[in-house]
């Protein structure tokens, strides 16, 4: 058993910045017309109430944006069907959800290659003609503001293209390409919308990554470009072994990412006239692998939580790759539990990893302290709320967290704890069998299962709280002074000492 | 920690009757109109689908059924007002259960008497007009055939009053006033719908009652009245302790409680005509006080399950005292836990017993052991499946359940745990202070807290299935034969040993 | 056939305050626990988002909330009980509606006498003892601050009872005892909130009225009163005819009604230190009774319409009685149409009134013409937008208004019209028998038969746009300019050549 | 105005089968994974309860069910993945409607040719390899038995392919190919279920088209294979004209596609094996194109009423293509009203045709009459109802029905009513300008607009009844005995004479 000391004081402070709730990934824009994916969206932000959403796929061909048409005179004309658009959106905004635009892939009529990328084929080639390409980004926002009004599109970011330093995601990773596209792109969308802000390179990492960024900078700088925010991506997963379909890594650990991170910021803030510019992590999770099965288990969800411990303090968003599992990158998923991206599995099965942004999204008050393993703030009514975890990469000890407690009387001591004993519906599925198809009864027993286990205890003047949490876990504390209402008569006590 | 060792073999069988989803306890009718109430039974059904409904009131003022009225030349007129009975009776056959109808208590315009009952003043006399009386009987069932068709109407069953031989219920308790009642009640039925089974007479334990039973027989055959079932409750409050408004009881056991009821069930066949016959309990609890904090208990629950165990033995259905917490018959309850009959609090919060009858709700095959801590069934697809639970009256430890199969093989043991450690919802409220009205988190974190806690095991062939249960816990569990799915390089351990 | 001819310029203003949808009133709070009752409400603010609402019997004792306790000493203590009021102020905000709070009626342990008013009988005497009363009125505010906040609170409106110039409402109509009760109150209210808004006399017409609003606020200036509004009521019921439980009466004329609110508005004025204060009319409807069948009409919608085009002349807000067809006042509604306040009936059935409503719910442009059967504005988006009725006192005549637009080109006109032609549910319902319980085949029947009819023309450039009502018609229209979109090769006309 | 007179006596009948709800059209499989999907599909069936569903799409890629895999040595496993599959008909089943199998397209990975119909791209060639088809069969047919139970999916008919004689659903609509994978996929459905009905040829019509029906059928009984049912389509468009993407049609009548239903028929009963067995039409409409206006036409829905009223004499059943406008053969529609085969337009939009399958679904009782323009049944409760229609294809008269009725006495008449003027959404559409993109206020106009007029007469003893249509009406009308209920005092004259 680990042991962990924290004592507060009335003048305890710590940094932290918290925007976990900003923004949310998503599977390719078309899945967002299934019923399954509303309901995995709306069952996530009912506890992790995320107000942006970005993801793949908003140009390529199962959005059926792009609709060139031919006249009975043989004559083609540029054309646009906003079907498909206008239901996505409408979905969103109607939930409270606001996009986060990201401008690709390219549609196939407008392609200058055939290459493309996922079992769902998004064509990854530069424009054959540019003014098509930015006639359809003009197009696609005058409909957006004659359908919801300028100021509320004005509001959306707006990043160019994904992942353009992989030859996968942009033919040949070729940068002088991609840095023509965010010029045609972003000039396209001041045009249209001044206020909308814009950015880019959304990078993943790896070898280089730093330079795409310094280039990307310099280059808007020389050309003086719009840009409002640049962005780049963040996973942990290093070397990889595969078996069958699946892929597993080891993981780098949250302080190397979080330098990683850092770095960028540096080279951000090392532009004089970009320091202190937005810098949003469009995608971030610990594989970026969807058939990557560490994705369903308790460690990831304490990983999540060491890195939504810190990095607010390099980045203005941090962008969860992805919500749910209706995702199709490299094919349907035939397992409820696959490895997948999502907070939540297929059939609404919460995973331990939503709790670990239910439990942030909550600390709303001012930081009193922060190490490796807890963050903990005060509100204004005077109670205490925390999230702490406990990452078991050599070892599986429980751990045990001691607060100290900052005032004089008794506290009520809530919490809501994930660990895996306690929420960990991959083992079950496990030990039923690795089933391929949930009957409705084994669906409600892991829905049952996947929630987290909330406790009480009364602390006495004086006393410290002990949180104890099982392998993996992250849990959820509330202390609150503690004041007695209840009722003339109503004795708790008494069942107690007379069953 | 106690111990107890069961073997099951390929011929194991035990005698084993569950009807306990055949009816529930509602409080009174009108209160049928209230949107949290609709909340409640539907909640409370979506995980204990009981059958018929059974609750007082169907007479009293508040449903507005009587309604004599007087023409412009001032003459008075019978006449009924059924918009409350329909928005009721709709309500309920909408959502898929029957009434189990109660004929009772008085319209104060029909009233002998002034006597009421309750916070709700029910009027407890007998009719000043005999005819007026049968004649609403008829037109109320006149009307429900009129709009439900008498095919549905006739699967109604009928009781004439409730427990008349208290005073409080039934004016001095008057026994030929009661059979007098059913007399002429029961015929009024059978007058409008011969199929429709009715009976009586409804009463409580204590002193006395047997013999009411025998009475109320005796009467029937020699009137040779309708009759098609024997009705009567069972409560196991002994010794009674006030404070405030709340009530605190002594409890008999289990055991005795079924001796009670089996008394009724021989008296019953010691009358040749009656060999046989249905007897319905058509109330049933641990305490009779709607301000009894036990109700909230896990105790409950405990107890609750010993009853459901063996109440099939000798009665044909038993109707827990009451579904939910909406509920004014001392008064409207001022506190989220208040001790109230209801298997679900008041916003939504299930209590432990909600499990007990859940869990109960689930056994449906050929039971193959029984005892005073456990049933087992088998289902047809060769799973078991079973239900225990460890009331803990004298000393508080936990019960551990050791189950030898009885086919080798692995299993999947599959277990739902509701016991004071992993379900207990008034703990928890307790610890917060006993607040009188909870914010909507709090609320949001109770309900989490009262899901029983999900497990489970893969045994390997040839072990033993050990179930743990803390104080006063209940456990579902099923056995299932192993078989694994999964899919080809899907490898569920090498997290486990690669974090 | 009537006509009515109205000339539109660029310049055309005229006069116009729009607060329709500032209040409505409902049946006494209790009845907001009802199922049925929120439904109707969420209902009707689905097509009329009222954002206040107010009703009778806050304090009456089935709300529960005076219960004064016995500690096991025989000491008697105030208490107070908010299941209820938490349960119906939540429904109320989470619907995106507040209360306009009135205080009353006195609880019947509180209560100086025992006359009471209604079916419910709320008691109507003033208290017994009145530092309870202003206790209780304290200790309500705390609490709703504690739950919702202290900003949320002090945006409700705050009235002192309701019609004590009526001896049942008030006994004795006691003009004196009111001013001290008003007096004691809204110094307790201001004691918690000084922000919350108070006022009275909340008298209704007749005789006298604008005597008490003379002395009321003579009164107040005198003692030198919180006071932030005055409020009265408007019913034009005049001569009354009594048919067994049914009241009819002869309307007086809108101008009639709106000259009595005027000279209210006038009686305010005269008080330099009330000049311009808030009148608030916290009810208005034709008749006063909720059993006169004119409710139901069509000629209750045109007479409403008239209203609503002229009320906010004088009246900061003017509320509807009532919302829906809950309501016991004077019993439980017998039939589905009886004659009640609703703009909705029971099983959900919108009445004529309700789109009288949802029509001026939608006037929110910059008036450019009125009169006594229209009125019309015009939006930012340049389209122009009206009400129009047609109330048929004397003949029975359809009525044709005409418009000549004051913009050249072409013109969508898009009419949504209930008539008793076109949205008369009433006169189905008689047709069929006036049938006491409504099947549900009749009811989808009659809620279709409840929609207005929605019609559309194309006018061209230069054409009047005509309107025709029939009897005792409403109508909503607007007037967009011309501009097609489409898609090539689309034909509408192609099937109307070629059937 | 056209008259129409029907004499109805006691002895009143005709011959008229009707199976109008057995079966409904659906865009591809895929498709019903749309959250608007499946909102069409509930708003559909709560007016017109269909029991099956049938579409194409089963096998096609998106569906992404025939996935074979690889071992990690390289060798390939038949496999398959049954996600999407599961939730598809878990939608339905729980929905209450029933899959009316039909086996095809070709998975890519399985084809023999490269040929694909289209936008969404479903192979049309035979199987590659046999055994693999088979297997797949073979091997669903088991997955839906495992998870739904063995009696629910042999209840399930199931059809082989669509449309083999047309090339671009069947590679050169090669006969012989097609009654080879007939035969293989019926044997092996047999294999698997004995007790699901299997059937072909699922041809639509044109020139051969009766040739394949009896070479089907001596083929089934010289090979003595499996044969539950036969299947045909029937569609009416007729020359074709197209303007850019969307396509006009010249019509048939009602009894031409009768006729060439009704040969098909006599083909059957010509095979003495097969006389009287199933035919199933899976297949009809007006128009066979999805983008061709008039299938949201007040036409289209008098059509489908002609068909309605005779399908039933010579088809077991005959499915509507398709309920809804979640569709995507020739793309994805661009306007909200494209001439989209559904009953129901995007946006969740009636058209005048669900109102014709409504009115029809009701028609339960004994039939009395039957002519070209109108049906009528005799209900146990003896009433009376009917369904009539105003086919206007020469002129555009109104019609008027007069029933002169068989029994003494006043009746109660209700109609409901949809014809141009009172139900006629598309026309509202186009005089808006046809635009692309619906804003809500605009659809919530439509979708009132697009409401049956819905009325009511009392008749008095002796009077005919008479029903006025007008263009291209369709009309549901009841007669009742009138019986008088209502309340002592209620006077529904009053107002109507005092106003």
């Amino acid at each position: 058993m680990k042991q962990h000391h924290i004592t507060l004081t009335k003048d305890s402070r710590a940094p932290f910045t918290n925007t976990a709730m900003y923004c949310v990934g998503t599977g390719r824009m078309g899945l967002a017309l299934h019923e399954e994916y509303q309901k995995q969206l709306r069952a996530v932000r009912h506890v992790a109430p995320f107000e942006h959403i970005r993801g793949h796929g908003l140009f390529t061909d199962d959005m059926a944006i792009y609709r060139p048409w031919c006249d009975d005179e043989g004559v083609w004309h540029e054309g646009y069907n906003f079907t498909y658009l206008d239901r996505v959106m409408d979905s969103y905004l109607n939930m409270g959800i606001r996009p986060f635009l990201e401008l690709g892939f390219m549609p196939e009529k407008m392609a200058s290659g055939t290459q493309t990328i996922f079992y769902w084929k998004g064509n990854t080639t530069p424009p054959a003609d540019e003014d098509k390409w930015t006639g359809m980004i003009k197009a696609l926002l005058r409909h957006l503001i004659d359908r919801y009004g300028y100021e509320e599109v004005s509001s959306w970011p707006c990043e160019v293209w994904n992942e353009p330093n992989l030859p996968g995601f942009w033919e040949n990773a070729d940068k002088a390409k991609y840095l023509r596209l965010y010029e045609i792109s972003a000039l396209a969308v001041k045009e249209v919308l001044p206020e909308m802000k814009v950015g880019g390179p959304a990078i993943c990492g790896g070898q280089g990554s730093q330079d795409w960024i310094r280039d990307f900078l310099t280059f808007c700088r020389e050309k003086k470009l719009p840009l409002d925010f640049v962005t780049r991506h963040a996973y942990m997963g290093q070397s990889t072994l595969r078996k069958g379909r699946y892929t597993y890594h080891e993981m780098c650990d949250v302080n190397y990412t979080y330098e990683e991170m850092k770095t960028s910021r540096e080279i951000i803030d090392s532009f004089p006239e970009y320091k202190g510019m937005d810098m949003h992590i469009t995608e971030y999770n610990t594989s970026y692998n969807p058939m990557c099965p560490i994705h369903d288990t308790n460690l990831n969800a304490a990983y999540i939580a060491g890195l939504l411990s810190c990095l607010g303090d390099v980045a203005r968003s941090y962008s969860y790759w992805t919500f749910g599992d209706v995702f199709e990158e490299i094919g349907v998923p035939s397992l409820p539990f696959h490895g997948g991206f999502g907070m939540m599995a297929n059939n609404l099965i919460p995973k331990p990893t939503l709790w670990t942004f239910h439990y942030f999204s909550r600390l709303k008050g001012e930081c009193i302290h922060r190490d490796d393993k807890c963050v903990i703030v005060k509100n204004k009514d005077g109670s205490l709320e925390g999230v702490c975890w406990n990452l078991c990469r050599n070892g599986r000890d429980a751990l045990t967290l001691h607060i100290d407690l900052p005032e004089q009387g008794a506290y009520t001591l809530l919490t809501s704890l994930a660990d895996e004993d306690t929420c960990n519906p991959l083992k079950i599925w496990h030990d039923m069998g690795e089933p391929v198809s949930l009957k409705p009864d084994d669906v409600e027993f892991l829905r049952t299962a996947a929630q987290p286990m909330n406790a009480s205890v009364k602390l006495e003047a004086g006393e410290t709280a002990a949180i104890t949490l099982g392998q993996n876990g992250v849990c959820h504390f509330i202390l609150r002074p503690y004041r007695h209402e209840g009722e003339y008569g109503y004795d708790y006590e008494w069942y107690r000492e007379h069953c």
